[in-house]
């Protein structure tokens, strides 16, 4: 060996010895990031829910310094250049996904779509002036009772109360003079949607869409106004986007706190106070999720439709589960179903998280099961979760 | 040489070479980290505004997967144990940093201090009883305002108009048979402060503490209600904590709708409907930064007086720059301060930015300068900007 006479036989041992630790240490980095989204579960929960992992990453890469503004976007001012960018950007892609003229407003306010439920009302409705509501299960109800408090006329022109709000009513009679009509598009709580909207003969619709919102191409101009708490399929909690048309602003009377008029926020693009700025700029990233990676309304709707056919497809195939739903009204966002008794659907749920698949449980106010198909929830993961249930089955069937 | 006879002559230049590879990968990781830390601006807005950076880091690194869940503090549901944990946490805080007892609730509202404005009349004042306000600027008369929307019998007992809200009026006689006593602590527009708040006589205080919030020690006990937009001292936009004492709740009127009542809150633990999660989360780690890293209320006092008197004391000392406010109602978080001349303060506040010094810009309805110096504004923040000033003087004085 020709050892003790050659410089590059001492830098050898060196040189690997160094790049044995620079290796380690890269290994770990890297495993450390695989793991991280490794462990991340199969997210069905029902709101917030599962949001886009690349809109989850441009976050975190981007936190301590956004759009090179030297701060986080949670530091930045409301009327400063980058946040305005932010807003604008989301008010125009939410009107260009939903194909709306400059006769819609896009507005961001705060208090989710329980705070709507009183601010309808509130707004649109003066003494001698009355709106319909279709009672559809919780949310609607509670919309209801928010006009009830307030002692405003409101008649309630159907109800699926009959057989715990498992189906969606049909022709429904509304009354001309009413100046809204109000429906609840999507049922989170009871897993029914309107498959079709109904023909109010020109009455103005209100629509809490909370739940499928940009889950599927709207045809927003049979509607007055959609409101839609951001954290089932656009964002986190903590913002809620209003589209009102603007014939509905003129209803708007003075008499109203500013924070409770929708014509304050149309005046001054939700700005009149400071924004939450924040969820707006995370529903701003996954609405350019929606446009470009997914590619818009139509595509979406096609995934969604899938995703949710897997699921129901499964469970009617067998007498293990079974849905709690009517087959014409079912929702593809929330999928509600049950297991033979309630100790199996206790174990279900467990066991289901201890495979990494999350949020099954149905409502506190339900029970059973539920899981929750929004945007960003894959097939992949409704693929995991149908294994999941033939093997549960297998198991306990 | 013996090269052509020893194989580590032959590893010796490959691993050199991937040893190269790899240190350049590290050395860009690294300087990529170090640039966008250093990248950070000295961040004097008004709010929006600065948050401690280990808050940032906390954030950012477990963006992808909080605390176990395999989720994202965005993604994970309000009725969780993780989120339980967070909001618990939130409230114990602000309890022990306020030395509140169990006679007071902390809730977590949406709409920010604007949407309390109404709030605080709706469910206070009913027919045939009357408040008194004090007008101290902007945000107090947005006060007065909302509660006259309402047709609500409000007093205001005094106000500091007369000389462009420049102070704070003292010896205020107050009616004894006010429901409640509305003040603003700290008027972030005007630059003033109560030093010390007035003996109302045994009449609750309700005080809109948003841009002084967490600052200081405060006697919460004096106080009825305390309300502060979070996104000064405590955190981002998107939510407002409300410190409310039981008596203030059996003054709640059923008729209010159920968003808008603070005694749904209070019997919820903020979570009748779904909270803004992702502000409360990180208003959580900065009272965890203000307890553990800071080390409590007082120490934090001493810090905000010692950065409020470099800067007043180098603005006293000369000519050049000017405080628009009387010295003994000046507030220690919101300096305004005026230039010889307009143009000088568009070049002040455009060359500040460019040195790395942000938000000085006075508010659009005022003008001039502001240095907001709130909790996460450091001594070597303030350093930096006297520097700045003392060079911007030296050239254009």
């Amino acid at each position: 060996m020709a050892f003790n006479y050659c410089i590059a036989c001492y830098l050898g041992p060196i040189l690997e010895n160094q790049l044995y630790n620079v290796s380690i240490f890269l290994r770990t980095l890297s495993e450390r990031r695989k793991k991280m989204k490794a462990n991340r579960i199969h997210n069905f929960n029902p709101g917030p829910a599962a949001l886009p992992l690349a809109v989850l990453e441009e976050i975190q890469e981007s936190f301590l310094n956004f759009s090179g503004s030297g701060m986080s976007i949670i530091e930045i001012s409301h009327r400063s250049k980058p946040f305005d960018d932010v807003i604008n950007d989301a008010v125009v892609r939410t009107k260009r996904l939903l194909h709306l003229d400059d006769n819609y407003h896009v507005l961001f306010l705060q208090g989710g779509a329980s705070l709507q439920f009183a601010m309808i009302p509130m707004n649109f409705l003066s003494a001698g002036s009355s709106a319909d509501y279709v009672d559809t299960g919780t949310w609607s109800s509670k919309a209801i009772q928010e006009a009830q408090i307030q002692g405003k006329s409101i008649k309630v022109v159907a109800s699926s109360k009959d057989k715990n709000y498992a189906y969606i009513p049909r022709n429904i009679k509304f009354n001309e003079d009413a100046v809204f009509v109000h429906i609840t598009s999507n049922n989170t709580i009871k897993g029914t949607a309107w498959a079709d909207y109904p023909d109010t003969k020109g009455v103005p619709m209100v629509c809490d869409m909370s739940s499928d919102f940009m889950s599927k191409p709207v045809d927003a101009h049979k509607f007055g106004l959609i409101y839609a708490g951001a954290q089932k399929n656009v964002g986190p909690a903590g913002v809620c986007l209003v589209i009102i048309r603007n014939d509905m602003l003129d209803l708007v009377p003075d008499s109203v706190p500013t924070m409770l008029r929708y014509t304050t926020y149309a005046a001054k693009n939700s700005l009149y106070n400071t924004p939450p700025c924040f969820a707006v700029y995370t529903v701003d990233l996954v609405l350019k999720w929606l446009e470009d990676t997914v590619g818009g309304l139509d595509k979406m709707a096609a995934l969604n439709r899938k995703k949710a056919s897997l699921l129901y497809d499964f469970i009617d195939a067998g007498d293990f589960y079974r849905t709690t739903t009517e087959p014409d009204s079912r929702s593809l966002m929330n999928v509600t179903f049950r297991l033979p008794d309630e100790e199996l659907e206790k174990q279900f749920v467990g066991q289901a998280l201890e495979n990494g698949l999350g949020g099954l449980k149905g409502h506190r106010s339900v029970g059973g099961c539920r899981a929750s198909l929004y945007n960003a929830v894959s097939i992949e993961d409704v693929e995991a979760l149908v294994d999941f249930m033939k093997t549960f089955e297998k198991e306990n069937g």
